[in-house]
């Protein structure tokens, strides 16, 4: 791993996937013939390209049950766990809307209301994740949405993972359909004879999902689009490097585009750190993965002063960022941008990608310098409430009625003037 | 205007201006030029689009004094009426992170922090508007944004309208540059010599601005590209057909594609605000704008029952939503997707727009199903943190391991348990 003196300007930027002229082209014939033929066009997709023909296309009560019978009792007690640590943390973010009375009888309000419907995306093979299925649907349960549907690819076998169908059971969701790529994002949005549309699409996919959620953006609600997994670990010399070398691999393993970055203010730590990625990269099962992206894009910085590491993970935004210093919480508070701030050496990263409870959906390439993790305000809508008093009107009206007027809208002046100064 | 018996399916969708690929290759090269180039080129394009080079592209404290030392003064306190209101009704959405503890020492968190730098973007000429200046600062300050910018395209006389400098003096706002369309865009995303870039754009524009915008959408935030206007009415006979008809023309004087829609349990109610609805427009001085839209896309509804006006509207989604009828309040309750609703007679739409407090950013073309007005958390991101403590990672580490394992990533398992087995 490389090591470098912190300077100004470093970047978490990869080369983004936007997918080719090619693919789009696809990607909207598929959602036309959907949106036309319905479930003609979605079988003869998921036929083509999951080479599956689905008897019903909805995953039945006996597959739901047959996966939680065949699934280790430990690792069902595991992910039940998981999964009442994520509600909890997500209930604290339920929100109430408010009533402000302003005399005379009137009032403004803000309703906070669930969305009906939101589909979830889980992508097929080995990155069909349970714990994104429980990140995912838990925030849009504590929000109150009532129907939840999952979509994913079947294999050539005709089943979808074990681990995502037990995470659903264990979550209540039983609409899980065997669909997948830009077809199901099709289905999802614009609904089929045995589809009923929803408002929001979450959830992962590859280039073909991904273009297809843009291109339905709009007519519904998307999460973003997630760029590859970063961590940045903010270190002094108290810290050890096994475990920093351990967390950096745990985010290479993801993708050869994951970014792994170590800032720290000891020069010796970051030696160690390298010989200890070299040595745990040698017996890693994900070696080539973690090796690439460690060789491209994972750096070490040696920071002359901690105040210049905060400012130098402050500029990066990174989407996980560990703390391993003296104070920890302390340099905690002065973090500006991050997705999730894990404190301390016991709060490795993957605490929080599966069990701790907080959301392992997070904003990548820098952008949690504007956005946040999935949480349950992604799954409701506000509305503003208006009730003026005879009153109320009589008092403002003029006012509201010069303001129009002085943008030029005499119509909007005279709706509000139309009241009161006649009939009864 | 057309009356029609209500059925399913009703709809507000309008053709939507998505612009050509012409217009898309202009934006991306002035995208692309004032990247690379920055002020020569944002000057360049200045100069040849808006007709005027400016000597300062920032509004000097002179222009802005001279603005408000014009304004007349009873339309300025309406303005910082109107601007109180707005931030009451906003200081209600302020939103304050979270500690969960968990035993042990052990907590999770979620902090909310404001964006840095939010920049507004003012279209030019007769559609600047000084209420969409407060409208999008206010609550991006309550929010806590700590620099607001404001970038609008001065005329060829060199000038920015003087209500949209006189709303921006009212807010503290003196960061302001006389710049507009793809080019503005570009230079708050990515900054120049002069224009430090900002976190996020918000603000109306026309098509080259939207284009820009969802061009640089990922790399800034923005906000939704909002569609042209529209307004639903839910009226019995205890209505005023007069009121009615200057409600639905305040929003058809808007666009040629603004939609205006009455649902009515009443059929004599129905007739007659047809009736004034054309009485009304032959005296309107935007008279050419608002029969364009009431032509095309303005009908009137009538209902069987108040319960099928409500899911018609529900279905509808609407952007503005009036509520004429006896017991309005409790009918509102009923409504589950809306952008602001109004309730009774005195709540005509404008008090809203200019002077009430609510927001007028709202989710146009039935989006209002999954998205809301724009609120306060718009300018706020939210990241979650993690502290575990020793005891907590020794209870918990096996089973974050095996969940782990099940997802096939073994380096995620490994870091865990990396901590505590050795050393000491």
């Amino acid at each position: 791993m490389k090591i470098a003196k912190l300077a100004k300007g470093i970047s978490l930027k990869r080369p983004l996937e936007g997918g080719n002229e090619e693919q789009l082209t696809v990607v909207r014939q598929v959602l036309a013939d959907v949106r036309t033929q319905g479930d003609i066009a979605l079988r003869a997709y998921t036929e083509r390209w999951d080479g599956y023909m689905p008897t019903s296309l909805q995953v039945t009560k006996e597959e739901i049950q047959k996966a939680v019978n065949d699934l280790d009792q430990q690792l069902y007690q595991d992910l039940a766990e998981a999964a009442k640590n994520i509600r909890l943390y997500h209930e604290q973010q339920s929100r109430h809307g408010y009533r402000l009375e302003l005399g005379d009888g009137s009032w403004l309000g803000q309703r906070v209301t669930a969305l009906d419907a939101v589909g979830l995306y889980v992508p097929g093979g080995t990155a069909a994740y349970p714990s994104s299925v429980l990140m995912n649907v838990i925030p849009a349960q504590v929000a109150g949405v009532k129907r939840i549907v999952i979509a994913s690819p079947a294999g050539r076998d005709g089943k979808i993972p074990a681990g995502v169908l037990v995470a659903a059971q264990l979550l209540g969701i039983d609409e899980i359909y065997k669909i997948g790529g830009a077809q199901a994002i099709a289905a999802l949005a614009y609904g089929t004879e045995t589809i009923a549309p929803v408002d929001k699409i979450t959830g992962p996919g590859n280039i073909y999902v991904a273009l297809a959620k843009r291109e339905v953006f709009g007519e519904v609600a998307i999460d973003m689009i997630a760029g590859p997994s970063e961590i940045a670990i903010l270190a002094d010399d108290t810290a050890f490097p096994d475990e920093i070398a351990a967390d950096l691999l745990s985010q290479a393993e993801h993708d050869p585009l994951a970014c792994a970055i170590l800032v720290t203010t000891s020069e010796q730590l970051a030696k160690k750190v390298a010989e200890e990625v070299e040595k745990q990269l040698e017996i890693l099962p994900r070696q080539e993965v973690a090796r690439a992206s460690i060789e491209n894009f994972g750096v070490i910085y040696v920071a002359e002063t901690v105040s210049d590491a905060v400012e130098a993970i402050n500029s990066l935004a990174p989407e996980h960022l560990e703390i391993m210093t003296n104070n920890a919480e302390a340099i905690a508070e002065q973090i500006r941008h991050a997705g999730g701030i894990f404190i301390g050496r016991y709060s490795s990263e993957p605490v929080g990608d599966y069990f701790a409870g907080t959301n392992h959906v997070l904003p990548t390439n820098s952008t949690a310098r504007f956005a946040s993790g999935l949480n349950v305000d992604d799954f409701v809508k506000k509305s503003s409430i208006v009730y003026y008093s005879e009153k109320t009107w009589q008092d403002n009206a003029p006012k509201i009625a010069r303001l129009a007027r002085m943008e030029g809208l005499e119509g909007h002046a005279r709706a509000v003037e139309s009241r009161g100064w006649k009939k009864e």
